[in-house]
C-alpha cells in the first residue's frame, strides 16, 4: 500500500460531470490499496471571477482581504468532490488550508509554505478515509488567510507529499505529460517516461509550461517522485520527474527541446572596458523591476571597449531601451540597437554534461538549415541559442531529428 | 461612544454597487464616533448557487461538505467589503466565524452557537479597525466549519451583540420597520416605533417576517437591544424591539395584527372521551413530521365524546387527512371533516394582559362585519381567530380600526 497525492486542476474540475470523474479515477486508486490525498484547485474560471469582483472593490485590494476571497474558490471545489466521493460510498473529508494547518510566511498572494501538521491527516487516512485538500491556500501565525500565488495548487501537492512522504505525487494536467518539444512543431515529439528535476527546471523556464517551476523545485528539493498525467484520458502513464541518481542507466544526451517566443534582444556596442559596466547598464534594468533573461558580454575588435548583450521579455522591450539610452548617453557607448523578432531555443539534458560534442551538432544541424546563431548560452544541462523568429520551427525540427528525439524511452 | 452591530442581508450586498452603499452607512457610523462590528449575509442569490451545485453532486449531500460549500458566500462579501473600508481610507479587518472563534456544535446545517471568543476583535476594536464577520457560520470543537441553517446571519448579528455587550444590534432589511399589521392590506397600518421581544416572537410566528424567530429569542434572552432598519433608505429609525421593562409606560394594549393564510384546519368529531385520545391524534401527526399550530379541543354535546380541531400548513393537508381517516376508524369517532379556505388573524400585545376586553373588542368589531369566528386560541399576549380566507381583508381592516392602531408612537 502506497500513499499517493493527486492534483486536479481548475479544468479537471471545470464542472459537476468532471468532478464526477475526478472521483471516479480517486476511486480507483483507493481501490488498488493506496491511501490518497486529493489536492484541487478551484473550478476553472472561479478564481477568475473573484478576482473581478475585488478590483471592481479597489484597482488596488487590501493583499488580506484578497486572500480571503479567493481562497473561497477552492474551498467549494473540495467540498463538492468530497459530497461525491461520500455519495459514492467512499468515507472522505475535505481540508481547507488552516483545517490542514499549512502555516505560510504573512506574504499576502504569495505566501511560502513554512510547515505542515500531520496529525490530522494521519488519524484520518489510518481511519481509511479520502482526504480532499484545497490547494494554493495557507494560513499565517496570526491566523489569516494566506495564498501561495498562481499555479499555488502544484505546490500545495508537493508540500503536502513531502511532509507525508507520499510514494507519488501526481499532478493531473490537460496534457499527458512533458515531451521532447511541442508537437505542434513536430509531429513526431515523444512524450518522454521520465525526466530529472533539473532538466524539467529548464523546461518549463524555457516555455514548456507543464508544471509550476516553484513545485518542481520544491519536489526536487525534498525528493518527492512527481508524475505529470493528462486527467482526460488513462492510456498512458504520463511523465515521472525524479532525482538524477533515480534516472535510468542508459541516459539519453538530450531530453527534450524548448524553445520561448516572448524575447526580444537589445545590445550596447562599444562600451568602455572598465570595473562595474555591467553593473551600470543591467542594475538599472533591474531598478525598473524588468527580468533579465541571457546576458552575453564580448571583449570588441579593439580590445578597449567592450559589447553587451541581453535579452528581456517582448513587453518590456520598450522600457528597456528608453533606460538603455540613458545609459549609453552616460557611459559614453557608441552604439545601442535592439531586435523583438527573435527566439530562444534550448536543448536540455543531463546527459549533455558527459558527452562532447552536443555543442557541435546542435550547430551543425542548424547551420545545415542555413540558420544563423545570435547569441550562445550554455549552462551543465541546457545549451540556448538566439535566432531569428521565422527559423524556429525550422530550427527545432533539424534539432529534433539530429539529435535522434523520435527515438526513445516512451512507456507505450 | 457606543459599540454598534451592524447586519446586512443577502439582497443589501447583492452587487458591488450596494456593497459600496453598505460602506458609505457604516462609515458614517464609525464616524459618528462609535466602534462598529458589521455582520454579511452572501450576495443574494449566491447560497442558492452554491446550494444547487452541492445538489449536483448528490441528492443528499454530507452535511459536513454541505456546509464548507456554502459557508464560502459570506466570507466573499467580507472581504469585498473590507476592500471597500480600506480602500476608502478606514481600516478594516473581515473575520470568518472560524477566525473570530463562534463556537458552535457539530449539528451540521442547523448549528448552535454555544461560545464567541472576544480577544482578537477587542484588540482589532481597540486599534480602531472596522470588523466585518461573516454571518451564518461557526466551528465546532474538532475545527470543522458549520453552518447556522437559513437566517442564521441575523443570529450571529445578536451573539456577537451579546458576547460584547453591544450598545445595539442593527439589523437592516428591505423593509424599514415592524408595522401594525400588513401595509398592502391596510394602508394606514403605521410602523412602530419599539416593539418587545415577546410581541415580536408572535409577530414573526404568525407570519410578520420581518426577522428569523431565533434571534429575536436569543436578543430577548441575552437583553439585546435589536434594531430593525432599512438598508435602502435612511429617513427613520426602523422599530426597536426591548425587553418589556424598557418600554414606555403609557404601554399601548395592542401592538399589531398578524395573519397567516398558509393554514389549513382539520376536526375529527364525535371522539370518545377518554385519557390517551389527544395523544393517538397528535401522536400520529407528529410522527410524520407535520407541525400543528393551534388545537382546540371541546366537549361535544352528548357529553360522552369529544370534539378535536387543529391546523396544520396547508401543505401537509392531504398528507394529514389520510392519517385522520386511519385514526377515526381506530378511535370509532363519528366524522372527520377539513378545510383549507381559512386564515388565521391574530392580536398581538403586551399590553392586553392588564386591559380587559380585549377579547369582546375583537369579537364586537369582526361580528359587526358579519365574520363567523370558527376557531379561537389564546395566549397571555396574543388572541388568534381562525377564519374564512375571504374575509381576511376585512377582519384586518376592522379591528385595525377598532384597536386604534393607526394613530400613535412612530417617530415620524
Amino acid at each position: 500500500m502506497a500513499l499517493i497525492v493527486q492534483k486536479y486542476g481548475g479544468t479537471s474540475v471545470g464542472s459537476p460531470e468532471r468532478i464526477q470523474n475526478v472521483a471516479e479515477r480517486v476511486i480507483r486508486t483507493k481501490q488498488a490499496g493506496h491511501d490518497v490525498i486529493v489536492v484541487l484547485s478551484a473550478m476553472s474560471g472561479e478564481t477568475n471571477r473573484l478576482i473581478e469582483l475585488t478590483k471592481k472593490m479597489s484597482a488596488n485590494p487590501s493583499e488580506r482581504e484578497y486572500d480571503a476571497v479567493i481562497s473561497t474558490g477552492e474551498q467549494v471545489t473540495i467540498g463538492l468532490l468530497a459530497i461525491v466521493l461520500e455519495e459514492k460510498g467512499f468515507p472522505a473529508k475535505s481540508y481547507t488550508g488552516w483545517q490542514v494547518r499549512i502555516l505560510t510566511d504573512d506574504s499576502f498572494t504569495k505566501a511560502r509554505i513554512s510547515s505542515i501538521d500531520q496529525d490530522n491527516m494521519r488519524k484520518d487516512l489510518n481511519e481509511g478515509k479520502i482526504l480532499v485538500v484545497a490547494g494554493f491556500q495557507g494560513i499565517d501565525s496570526n491566523g489569516n488567510i494566506t495564498t501561495l500565488g498562481r499555479g499555488g495548487s502544484d505546490t500545495t501537492a508537493v508540500a503536502l507529499a513531502a511532509a507525508l512522504k507520499a510514494d507519488e505525487c501526481q499532478i493531473y494536467t490537460d496534457v499527458d505529460g512533458v515531451y521532447t518539444t511541442d508537437p505542434r512543431i513536430v509531429p513526431e515529439a515523444r512524450r518522454l517516461e521520465t525526466i530529472t528535476f533539473e532538466e524539467m527546471l529548464e523546461m518549463a523556464s524555457l516555455g514548456s509550461k507543464v508544471l509550476q517551476i516553484r513545485s518542481v523545485e520544491f519536489a526536487g528539493k525534498y525528493n518527492v517522485p512527481l508524475r505529470v498525467l493528462s486527467s482526460f484520458e488513462e492510456k498512458n502513464k504520463g511523465t515521472l520527474i525524479v532525482s538524477e541518481e533515480n534516472q535510468k542507466m542508459e541516459q539519453v544526451v538530450i531530453s527534450g527541446i524548448a524553445f520561448n517566443r516572448d524575447e526580444a534582444k537589445l545590445t550596447l556596442l562599444g562600451v568602455p572596458d572598465r570595473p562595474g559596466v555591467a553593473y551600470e547598464i543591467l542594475g538599472s534594468i533591474g531598478e525598473a523591476n524588468i527580468e533579465i533573461d541571457m546576458i552575453v558580454q564580448n571583449v570588441s575588435h579593439d580590445e578597449k571597449t567592450t559589447d553587451f548583450t541581453f535579452t528581456v521579455h517582448r513587453n518590456d522591450y520598450n522600457k528597456a531601451m528608453s533606460i538603455l539610452e540613458a545609459v549609453k548617453e552616460k557611459l559614453g557607448a557608441e552604439k545601442l540597437s535592439g531586435d523583438t523578432k527573435i527566439v530562444k531555443v534550448s536543448l536540455v539534458g543531463v546527459g549533455m554534461r558527459s558527452h562532447a560534442g552536443v555543442a557541435s551538432t546542435m550547430f551543425k544541424a542548424l547551420s545545415n538549415e542555413g540558420i544563423n546563431v545570435k547569441m550562445i548560452s550554455t549552462s551543465e544541462i541546457k545549451i540556448s541559442v538566439v535566432i531569428d523568429e521565422k527559423y524556429l520551427e525550422l530550427a527545432v525540427r533539424a534539432l529534433h531529428t539530429a539529435f535522434e528525439l523520435d527515438k526513445g524511452n516512451t512507456d507505450n
